[in-house]
């Protein structure tokens, strides 16, 4: 197996950066391209090397990865006339950390196979934290050698690494993570709604139900930053819609009915109408007149 | 302020066995009352003193505590004819410890009042175990003097202690818990509908899923059971009906709506009519096919 060495960065947003960041500190050599180029010139100064097209920064790499925003930008990249598909070498690694469709993730790993290209979907969750941190959970699908090739390469950047199955099954788990998130986002959310309605004092009640049976990371880490009046985003609204639009879609696919996950997709997408979508996923707490 | 010394117990089901346990430990003179004796046989054997109503149970008692099934063994308990209310003495102190309605806690605290009864709501979360190691949460409401008055009897049996305001703030915030602990259930369930639907292994998804952003309690304590095959109660079915019941009611009371809890309600409802009512909450699992 040969080693590898040069990685080409599609994405430098927040998560982005940070990860390429690591790759760069664990010795790999590390090409960029950002749409908004003034976001990768703090890696461009760590020495990370410019490309100005997905195209330039796909030829020649070891391995490509890419943590952009929606299906859509996955597509164009790398099923695009001059995406990554088409520039990568053949035996090269080709990583989505993005959030996106595992159909999409599916029809990815097709094409690249044909010209012999190793496709691997690794979408991650733990936040900008998570991400400077290099304490990412990702979740990898695709062939199991590949995922077994690329060790040195998500050892770099996360910390919970795994291995889901054939290609797609890494969106797929991703996909379950925003559902359960949704569930505990919004129930956290109902139950101070109730308890505001109620007349109760909202910090006496997070102080009696957040450590016990009703206790979630989302409660926790998310709710409570919009309790106390901060709505800034870890986590947007509208990214959370788009994760959950394309449970909603798939899950239609798979034969499988999900009440709870649509009914809290309708109300990301009020808020988004309402002009909240790049506010953190805690503004669902306006949803409920709680702030 | 006189020392408290003889509690009243009434309803000693695996809780309340345990919390009269404790507080015969903390050097109470406890007597029993349940509606089938057997269940109070460790307690007496312990020296507990039997007595055959719960009119038996409250007179001459300084503190009277029940934890019994619904609103309605409450409403009769306390209200009845012979009951609670009309059987303590001047200057006693009632504390309904079952996860009943607010409403009720206002109208047991206003018609104990004229008798100068002193009554309090005091549910609690955290289970057999909690209940069995005396690390209850418990949700007080009430006149504040009398939960100071009552610490040596909550410290006896419980670690997270919240006092949160007049009568009925405890049931209030009690079933906000149940709330905010109904979504994360639910979301986790949907989560593995959603990965079994698409074909992933279930275990993997979990060991995924569970440290992250997505988990929870309900995740990792009960829903983690029923993927392993689990479906006894910690808490059942029929009770987390109950306790969302009271909350759709009061909610509407309240002013508010809370879609989320009441398409759990609707789905636990199903569930008991299909005969799952007294399976753990794990079993909404099978609501959703995963099991």
């Amino acid at each position: 197996m040969a080693t590898l060495k040069k990685i080409g960065f599609i994405g430098t947003g927040i998560m982005g950066a940070a990860m390429a960041g690591h790759l760069m500190d664990a010795g790999f050599e590390v090409s960029v391209y950002n749409r908004t180029k003034s976001k990768a010139d703090e890696l461009i100064k760590k020495g990370a090397k410019w490309c100005g097209t997905p195209a330039q920064c796909s030829r020649g790499q070891d391995v490509i990865i890419s943590m952009v925003g929606y299906p859509k930008d996955v597509e164009q990249i790398y099923l695009g006339d001059d995406g990554i598909i088409v520039n990568a070498k053949a035996g090269a690694y080709i990583i989505d950390m993005t959030t996106s469709s595992p159909t999409l993730a599916e029809k990815i790993y097709n094409e690249a196979k044909v010209r012999d290209v190793h496709a691997i979907d690794a979408p991650v969750t733990g936040g900008d934290t998570g991400a400077k941190n290099a304490t990412l959970t990702i979740f990898v699908g695709g062939d199991e050698a590949d995922f077994k090739a690329l060790a040195p390469i998500f050892n770099a950047i996360g910390k919970n690494i795994v291995y889901l199955g054939t290609a797609g099954s890494g969106q797929k788990a991703k996909i379950a993570n925003q559902i359960a998130l949704a569930g505990s986002l919004a129930g956290a959310c109902e139950a101070f709604a109730y308890s505001k309605s109620a007349g109760l004092d909202i910090d006496k009640v997070f102080a009696s139900i957040s450590t016990g049976s009703a206790g979630s990371k989302q409660m926790t880490d998310i709710v409570k930053r919009g309790l106390d009046g901060n709505f800034d985003p870890g986590f947007m609204i509208k990214h959370l819609a788009k994760d959950l639009a394309i449970g909603t879609e798939t899950s239609m696919i798979y034969g499988t009915s999900l009440p709870i996950l649509a009914l809290v997709l309708h109300e990301l997408r009020k808020m988004e109408s309402e002009g909240h979508g790049n506010e953190g996923t805690q503004s669902l707490l306006k949803y409920y007149d709680v702030k």
